[in-house]
């Protein structure tokens, strides 16, 4: 198993993580915040800990699959954790499984919070609490192997466990080459929306904070009113743009800059995630013309943001959609499902696996009609291996198994029925809020501490795609 | 495709539901209503048909699998549109579609109503009501099988269409045969619990109306208040030991009858389904006492009623369910998605499914931990074929995506998202009643026209098991 290479690794991840407060950390010293001290013992405790575990004695490059699950699991578990430090040390948040709870959310750009009054946070402590979102967008390890190629090596087996999607297009047969290709696009398009959004008015500090909610497809603002707190309709329009282009998978940006426009207009998942987003955005948008009698500029900015944002599982809100009539609630609700591209920073159950399931739907009508035929599942020209057909069909049916048995345990604490369900739809799609007490307009404070946990849980299962997780914590795989 | 044979099949049905009907008209007769003449139209429409259907000239016995869907979705469909003449004819129903839902609600066994007060419907009306459930139990071409020796040459391809599941333990290789045995079996059940619930003090009638609701899994009463009219702990008991035994494989009571307790013991779906009951009864139980209040032998009673009652999709009420905690709610909505055995008469997604399901995502684990291993997938010593699992998986994907879909086109008709979504679940797992609007001492009358007809095709689909309706549906099913 090579149980010096794994408590290495993790040592390397929390020595990032250390470095990624350096900026929060910054902040706070600028501005003479009390919670200074707070990055100062998080950083310290992080170093001490980095420290202990490099002390390991190395003896071989080579890991199996097992060491990379458990350095995927332990990573985004471990960095969580120690993420959490500095809102434990700055007494903002009552308990532990609180900072817990938000520090998973934002790595895993989940976007729920158990803050009620997030106005009320120092700007460092805000800064630290999007900075999770950003640096969990594109992958702790994508981005450990970006910055430390001595991990190189391992980097297919760590990579397949962190991003274990039914992914094509791997940009370049190196990973460690192609996580630093996939982290400049992802520095690129911060960048970008940050300048767009000082230019559209936002101080710097705001601009920041609502890019990682974007680019991460996060949801966390330093508003409590979210994006309608700017009540400026180019921020929104902006907000959107972004949230939509980092739902798609950026290997095709990749071409895109290469001058190729063929993969990326001809990709089968991006034209379904398209399809997706136009037809719940027109349907909401003449939902809320008809019933709500908006005004139709009006009608449309709130449909395409709320479309957008639950679709790449974002969760910035402009609206209480709880609010909305029947129809709008139920796209919604069904957006919750779907989920952005494989690829992408977005969560969800994500559109290659629909593609891939209704492809197999087909060919099992087929093979009632005819069944001797043998007939392989093609996406975009290229046969889907069998194996990651079923993989596919097992992920969905874990995904609502999973979905109903934490609603039941949910609903077990005396939150009801709608809020159950859709606390868990959230928080397994990664998406931030839901329907009933965890809607857009409130938070997951009433949440009891159990029920934090077991959502905190969710997240992490549905940001490693369910089965890395659930092969750690299989006993078979420790058995033997 | 043989043409003449499926006309001639179909018209065997019609001539079969015209002799079910004989019952009902003589109630009518008996008791001098003037519904007399609603079943004497119905009945010679009925024969007309079946009369025009049999003047197909047969040339041959053969058919092809698509001649089997045809059959079985046509017959279903002809069976509730003609089953629903006498709901139309007495004038009781106020459009076609409301008579339409109600009798392909009672033919899968469902029991959701239209009617806001069934007592005020005519006693040959509500016979005929219940007859529908009765004779849907156990499937119409089950039952046309065992009637017509003629048809059994098509025997195993009819089956099959009706009944896709994973069923194994087929009675006896010959169709016609075992589906004698089936019915001989579910008429001695049906007899007995009348006699029993005439013993515990119901009349007659009463007697018939809720043993058909009870063995067919229905759930269609003669009450408005379902069970809780009668208000007697020894009825509802009586109705809870039947509810529970009809959601058993009746295949497993052949062989209990020839001596043999083993197969009913040790079979694996039945100790699955027999732990769900138990464990989701006691929760519920415990839940009612601690916040409820409730004595001992009323939480055990009401919990025990309602979690059979869900399991088993019939849908009886002594409750409304939708008052109760949150985790007695959380444990109801959970049941919708179990449901009863394959081969007994209950609906829902069945727990061999879950079984198969369970071993397949342990399969998945190791396949993760070990890529090369090749692992057969058993149930009760048996391996399931491979198109076996992966079919099993792809139904669970449909069902959830048909489900959300459905919950959409609902909430679009101005319906609240909880109510459509455990309307769309109580409709495609044939169980009745949901939560909100169509809660289990509400009905479905405030459903639009349109939900209706969506609704009742749900039905369809949850019965014949999804693939069959959606194989006739395809367009690659007509095209060569």
């Amino acid at each position: 198993m090579n149980k010096p290479f794994i408590l290495r690794a993790l040592g390397i991840v929390l020595l990032f993580e250390a470095g990624a407060m350096l900026p929060s950390a910054g902040i706070a010293l600028v501005n003479h915040e009390k919670d200074m001290l707070a990055f100062a013992g998080a950083i310290l405790t992080l170093l001490i800990f980095s420290l202990a575990l490099s002390r390991a004695k190395l003896e071989s490059n080579h890991i199996d699959y097992r060491a990379g699950f458990i350095i995927a699991t332990g990573s985004w578990l471990l960095v969580t954790a120690f993420g959490s430090l500095p809102f434990i040390f700055s007494h903002d948040f009552p308990t532990f499984i609180d900072a817990f709870f938000e520090s998973m959310s934002g790595f895993t750009t989940t976007g729920a919070s158990v803050i009620t009054d997030v106005e009320t946070l120092s700007r460092s402590i805000l800064f630290w609490r999007s900075t999770t979102h950003w640096l969990g967008g594109m992958g702790i390890i994508v981005l450990t192997l970006a910055l430390f190629p001595s991990l190189k090596i391992a980097g297919m087996k760590l990579y397949r466990a962190e991003v274990p999607g039914p992914t094509k297009n791997k940009v370049l047969p190196q990973v460690a080459h192609s996580s630093r290709i996939l982290y400049k696009l992802y520095i690129s398009i911060t960048a970008v929306e940050i300048i767009v959004l000082k230019i559209a008015g936002l101080s710097w500090f705001d601009s920041f904070i609502q890019t990682f909610g974007t680019v991460a497809t996060g949801g966390f603002s330093n508003y409590n009113a979210s994006i309608a707190a700017f009540n400026n309709p180019v921020v929104e329009y902006i907000i959107i743009f972004f949230m939509f282009i980092c739902g798609i998978n950026f290997a095709l940006y990749f071409y895109l800059l290469k001058g190729k426009l063929q993969p990326l207009w001809k990709d089968p998942e991006t034209r379904l995630y398209s399809l997706v987003t136009i037809i719940a955005c027109l349907l909401i948008c003449f939902n809320l013309i008809t019933v709500m009698g908006y005004g139709a500029e009006e009608a449309f900015r709130k449909s395409a943001f709320h479309t957008v944002s639950i679709l790449t599982t974002t969760g910035f809100a402009t609206a209480d959609y709880t609010k909305w009539p029947a129809l709008s609630q139920g796209a919604i609700f069904l957006l919750m499902f779907i989920g952005g591209c494989a690829g992408s920073t977005a969560g969800g159950i994500k559109n290659i696996r629909y593609l891939i399931l209704f492809k197999s739907f087909s060919r099992e009508v087929s093979k009632l009609i005819h069944p001797k035929a043998v007939i392989p599942i093609r996406i975009g020209g290229n046969v889907v291996p069998d194996e990651i057909v079923q993989s596919v069909q097992i992920f969905f049916s874990l995904y609502f198994i999973i979905l109903l048995v934490t609603t039941l345990a949910l609903a077990a604490m005396g939150i009801d029925l709608l809020s159950s369900l859709t606390a868990v739809a959230a928080t397994l799609g990664n998406i931030g809020p839901g329907f009933g007490i965890v809607g857009p307009v409130s938070n997951f404070a009433a949440v009891p501490p159990l029920g934090k946990l077991m959502l905190s849980f969710c997240m992490l299962l549905g940001r490693l795609e369910i089965y890395t997780v659930l092969v750690v914590i299989s006993v078979r795989f420790w058995k033997n």
